[in-house]
């Protein structure tokens, strides 16, 4: 069974087809400008050269349209013709409160996707647009959401809930969603896997580190909580976003620089971070390589965004009373040795002891637990595609 | 040696007159309504009953005038004359960066203070204001000043930086200063002397849990990290305060509802945190009695209440590398055995035992570890002022 991974943003769209056979990628690839001039799409083959294809695209179905002429293009293709996909499993960033598992989309479905716009007015809209496409091309072909919230729906309220007038959950829905959920969701197996036990077992801390970035508690296989709340920018210190900050920041800023909300929410969001603290770069590998220089700002960006990521080590063992595998994935957590090793230091309260040889790598799945650590510790390469084919095909 | 201390506020000010020799409370009172109608003192004296006096008080100055007067009064004072009054202590809120240490006032000090009103604008001006009184009215009698914030001046960057764009700490000293810095440093104190041990050789957490409330971690007798931050905002649920959310949700807010700042301070402020959840009430034992009523809503107030307290402790135990003592104190830390003991639930992982008999006591010291706990739990009723004045006679 063949399954199509899309994953649309506003002018891109990323995809990627699986053979569920053997969960291997047959192709994956990047329609780029959708909407704007010079539109291309870029395909990668496994054992083949990229294949680069530029046409204007006005529009998602334009652009879903030139994926699978892509896909059955007779020279450069990976299968003879549509028919063959058996189902499209797409991303989808908000299920709000009604969608704690991925979910067949039908009417009913689409509405609710709609209805959570207003909570993520940058990613729903697209996201949307790309089913439509999708269903207009393949009108037969049953389509599936994963969300990024959905693994999240598992918190419970104490977790979820902020200390504000209730009300504003009621009217606004405002209250903890937390996103990366479908990353989360398949290192947390994937490290169960790895250690031969149940995820239904264990006490795990998932550290996703990536531009963005968060930690999720799953107990017993279930998110309990996760450091991205109402929106991606609370929680730990990301590339360009500032993570958690003394909420009367805003307003005195508001206050002394006259910022609207708009320049405000761009400043959190895009200039903070290891960015607005290192005042270089927002790349974790430019912020290294300015800290080996000696460079000062670059070394207090990681060292806040270090400790900032114990802290929430350390309170997500208070909220599950213990921990049995910390786990680190996506850009920074998969690839940075460095990174997980200074997180791991001084954390012998725990009983976590790593092994710093076996940690020199990146980008593979790695044990680099020590001989006679309480806690074992992993990195693992995310892989949001495949969890998305997986919940695409056991819905079907 | 004689030592008045003063808590000026707005319109309100608060004195003790301690007798240094065995630090006893030689007399206590509350001036009320400086500069409104019916403005009054009450003076409370060991043994004696309640002393008010109601007289029109036009500022500050008359309201010292008032203290010294009722102090020295023949029948209902407690010293003959001023010149009994060696020194005078104040609190101030907010030292900024400059002082580490509580400090003898001068024209400097003065000057750093006033500086500091941007950053502490309901609460510097009365302290400020308060300090010029007294230096009227006694102006050969040393005064000393001490901040709120001073205790926390040891924390290191990686605490107190905001991940914002670094031009904020700059130009706004927008960074962490935390609060309450009095009472930390007083609980920290006394629990070392109660464990028979040196603060030196300690690694601690002290739960100051009163209307405002910030949890402390106390390194080696000294601040290393602190819940409050910029404002008395951040940090953990309390009676009418949000502590951290997600800071998107203020602009989210903003576009909405169309605050403005001062509406959005105010709800976040005065509307928010065991208020805003439970909808009837921000004194804990309203809650307390709501949620034993079966009132859902006080239910949820307290779960949301005692779960980021724990989160706090373990990020805290993250950041020290362990915990030896944990100490709570303030009106609910002091008194509310019940949430004593459910903070210490399920902290096993940190070999967090309690004594529950021994817990069940309201305004006392106690020390209700149970036998085999690796860590010390100590409830300690705070003393801000004796720590001014110890403060006070030691700086002169």
């Amino acid at each position: 069974m063949k399954v199509l991974v899309i994953n649309c943003g506003s002018s891109s769209l990323k995809y990627q087809l699986f053979d569920m056979e053997d969960e291997s990628v047959l192709a994956k690839g990047l329609v780029e400008r959708i909407g704007n001039k010079g539109s291309n799409l870029t395909q990668k083959v496994s054992g083949r050269e990229n294949y680069v294809v530029e046409r204007p695209l006005k529009d998602h179905k334009d652009a879903i349209k030139l994926v699978v002429d892509t896909l059955t293009d007779k020279n450069n293709g990976v299968i003879g013709n549509m028919s063959e996909i058996s189902a499209v499993g797409h991303r989808v960033v908000h299920g709000g409160e009604k969608y704690a598992e991925s979910v067949l989309i039908d009417d009913e479905v689409m509405k609710a996707m709609e209805e959570c716009i207003k909570l993520a007015p940058l990613h729903n809209p697209p996201n949307i647009i790309g089913i439509k496409a999708c269903q207009a091309l393949m009108p037969n072909v049953p389509m599936v959401a994963v969300f990024d919230t959905s693994f999240h729906q598992t918190m419970s309220e104490e977790a979820y809930m902020y200390a504000l007038p209730y009300e504003f959950y009621q009217k606004f829905k405002i209250r903890r969603y937390g996103f990366h959920g479908t990353s989360h969701k398949y290192v947390s197996k994937v490290a169960a896997e790895m250690l031969g036990k149940k995820a239904e077992d264990l006490k795990m801390i998932t550290c996703h580190l990536g531009n963005g970035g968060s930690i999720t508690a799953v107990k017993n296989g279930k998110s309990i909580d996760t450091s991205m709340g109402f929106t991606p920018l609370e929680g730990i210190v990301m590339g360009t976003r500032c993570g958690n900050i003394d909420p009367a920041i805003l307003t005195y800023l508001i206050n002394e620089e006259g910022y609207t909300t708009e320049e405000l929410d761009n400043i959190l969001n895009k200039k903070s971070g290891l960015l607005g603290l290192s005042g270089e770069s927002s790349d974790f590998r430019d912020i290294n390589a300015g800290e080996q220089k000696g460079n000062e700002r670059c070394k207090l960006a990681l060292k806040v965004y270090i400790y900032k990521i114990k802290q929430f080590i350390g309170s997500y063992v208070a909220s599950m009373n213990g921990l049995d595998c910390l786990v680190f994935t996506a850009g920074i957590g998969e690839n940075a040795y460095e990174i997980r090793e200074r997180v791991c230091e001084n954390m012998e309260y725990l009983g976590i002891k790593i092994d710093k040889e076996k940690n020199r790598v990146r980008g593979v799945a790695v044990d680099f637990t020590a001989e006679g650590s309480r806690v074992k510790v992993l990195a693992i390469p995310t892989d949001e595609e495949l969890m998305i084919a997986r919940d695409t095909v056991s819905l079907i």
